[in-house]
């Protein structure tokens, strides 16, 4: 079936990588690391062996967090740590730094696999409430303003703004203005503008759209930590991080390193998170359009206002059909479009690094495997 | 005075790179990692971009797994992790697992800078004693046994085997054979081979003798988890991380193969941790000699039965004299000699990546550099 479909456009099998994560990296930054790995050319030796003491680095921390502070348009009141430990370990940080010793519960949105995460591990760390879960409905939709119903004496409000496995997004900023609000933007970190500045806490792992696994970005806005307590462990403490400037203990140079080339080249090569969103919405509008074409051969699950544009999730009429049509799309190049193991289906992700090409690609796929699969039946 | 030195030997700017970490790594494994940033040979795709759920990535954390106990002649009674976190977090990790709710307090050696970074963290999480400290004597030398006063009823004893800022090395495993033996072995890792199997935890990051910073490996005896707490974050967990395979949440990946690489090294390249230790004898017997053969120009810093074989640390006569030193040093394409920030003087770390040519080019600068520094005072 695959030999008399259309032949593809040359790009590389990393091109073509729909993975969740960790996700497809610029090419341009992957020949620059590839260099980096025997000579980062400023310095002359491999960045698996610079210190993280020497002023290189430390040039690179502070180039870093300043590209990320403008690409979101965010002031100096907001520290901006490079740790360790994925956003699992933040789920975790979070509440031991503002829920401890609160007899009001934070406010939590469980919203998705990821959300659901987070629930167990800010209970041990204090009280909590959970202000809405789309659980008992599958998480097919998201809540809108009026579907919650939000404490105002809340240490905080927590959510994620992308449900990698589910694929919802929200497109608009959630919670009440006097409460901080803190979010999970790990899976569509620096794709779009937004009000960050409305936000208290921000953290992204890398490995979606900024760089490899290993580094998780967090941004804390400085007024939010005034009562947190001081008596933790050095490394899950945001103050004793931040006075190290993230160099507390060993960071991992190689992944920070990744993310500064990821946010040099969206800035200078893509010019910014307006033009990035441009991209981001013209790759997921293409593939939601296949879809929405074709109904009966391919079905969006979640509803169409909380469409994710990072993580587009479809099924088709049986998980027979589904392994054909992974089994085919693998056979043509196509990696990383299995569904997330706790729902199945396909998946394809949409991060920064992917070019519109492969999405035009996945469509071309997308109509030759219905085409055939028609015909066939129709035989 | 540069001008007129003997050439050196041509090696890349990384075999000069002295660093006490991140170290150097092999040429054969940064050649490997190069290759593999565009794509992983097996794979086909990026190993920055290759999901840590696929089957490939399951087969490295397997193989590495049994590469590191059949390094260490360990058996399956140890569990191997792959961790995030440095030993800064296993600092912490450890008192919270096998510390918590005990009474009696664990001993602790304080032998050197990092040794006395481990106490107050342990301290946070419960009792314990420091049974031995080197501070007042300006950390010079090592205990051994008859120094020691050690309790039989300690949760465990915890030392670190090779302290990175001074030096110092045990050459011998230290405590009682009824106490659990808790040892930070970051700095010496598979170094050389060790009755490994009279600790019931060790843990070493990678960036040393093994790899890029961002991973650190733990080796833990089942039995010393049967009474921990459970009531933990997941990712603080032993016991989690264990029944994950190290893949609680997205491990460092890119690290975890560049482990890999540097044990097949060990294994195939090398020939396991006695040619390694053999190698590494060499190189610091080659390094101490050329000290004690200028006794009153160069000046060994601790007491000659505990010298470490992975950091040569030495003075010079005076603090103007150290600072030439290092800058002919660099000009001569030495990097990474200066020592640690919080003792000064000169430190030369030869790591498993060192290459022996290295330490004589080094010997010959030291050489050159005092011909050159005596005949210009005698003149």
């Amino acid at each position: 079936m695959i030999s008399d479909m259309k032949t593809l456009s040359a790009l590389h099998p990393n091109q073509l990588n729909f993975s969740g994560g960790p996700g497809v990296l610029p090419e341009v930054v992957l020949r620059q690391l590839q260099e980096s790995i025997i000579a980062v050319p400023e310095v002359g030796l491999s960045i698996l062996g610079i210190s993280h003491r020497s002023d290189w680095f430390a040039s690179v921390v502070n180039e870093l967090k300043d590209n990320i502070r403008r690409l979101m348009g965010l002031s100096d009141e907001y520290h901006v740590l490079f740790l360790q430990g994925g956003a699992t370990q933040q789920f975790s940080m979070v509440p031991m730094s503002l829920l401890a010793g609160k007899t009001q519960p934070a406010d939590y949105l469980h919203t998705g696999y990821w959300s659901g995460k987070s629930l167990p591990e800010a209970r041990r760390e204090g009280p909590i409430r959970v202000a809405w879960s789309g659980e008992s409905d599958g998480f097919r939709r998201l809540p809108d303003e009026h579907d919650l119903e939000l404490s105002e004496d809340a240490p905080y409000l927590h959510y994620i703004s992308n449900e990698t496995v589910e694929g919802l997004q929200f497109h608009q900023v959630m919670g009440l203005d006097g409460v901080p609000r803190v979010c999970d933007m790990s899976s569509d970190f620096l794709s779009r503008p937004f009000d960050f500045d409305r936000f208290s806490v921000i953290y992204a792992h890398a490995q979606k759209n900024i760089g490899p696994s290993g580094v998780t970005v967090v941004l804390v806005k400085d007024e939010i930590l005034h009562e947190a307590p001081t008596d933790m462990p050095g490394f899950l403490n945001y103050r004793t991080q931040i006075e190290a400037n993230s160099i507390y203990n060993t960071p991992p140079v190689f992944a920070i390193y990744s993310v500064l080339l990821v946010s040099r080249w969206l800035r200078d090569e893509i010019g910014g998170l307006e033009a990035m969103d441009c991209i981001n919405t013209a790759k997921a509008d293409l593939l939601y359009r296949e879809i929405d074409r074709n109904p009966e051969f391919y079905r969006a699950t979640v509803s169409s206002c909380n469409r994710s544009k990072m993580n587009v999730s479809f099924r088709l009429s049986s998980v027979e059909l589904e392994r054909d049509f992974l089994s085919a799309a693998r056979a043509g190049g196509f990696s990383g479009l299995d569904g997330h193991r706790s729902v199945g289906g396909i998946r394809a992700s949409l991060y920064n690094g992917m070019q519109i090409q492969a999405v035009e690609n996945l469509v071309d796929f997308m109509q030759d495997f219905q085409s055939h699969r028609t015909k066939n039946r129709a035989a």
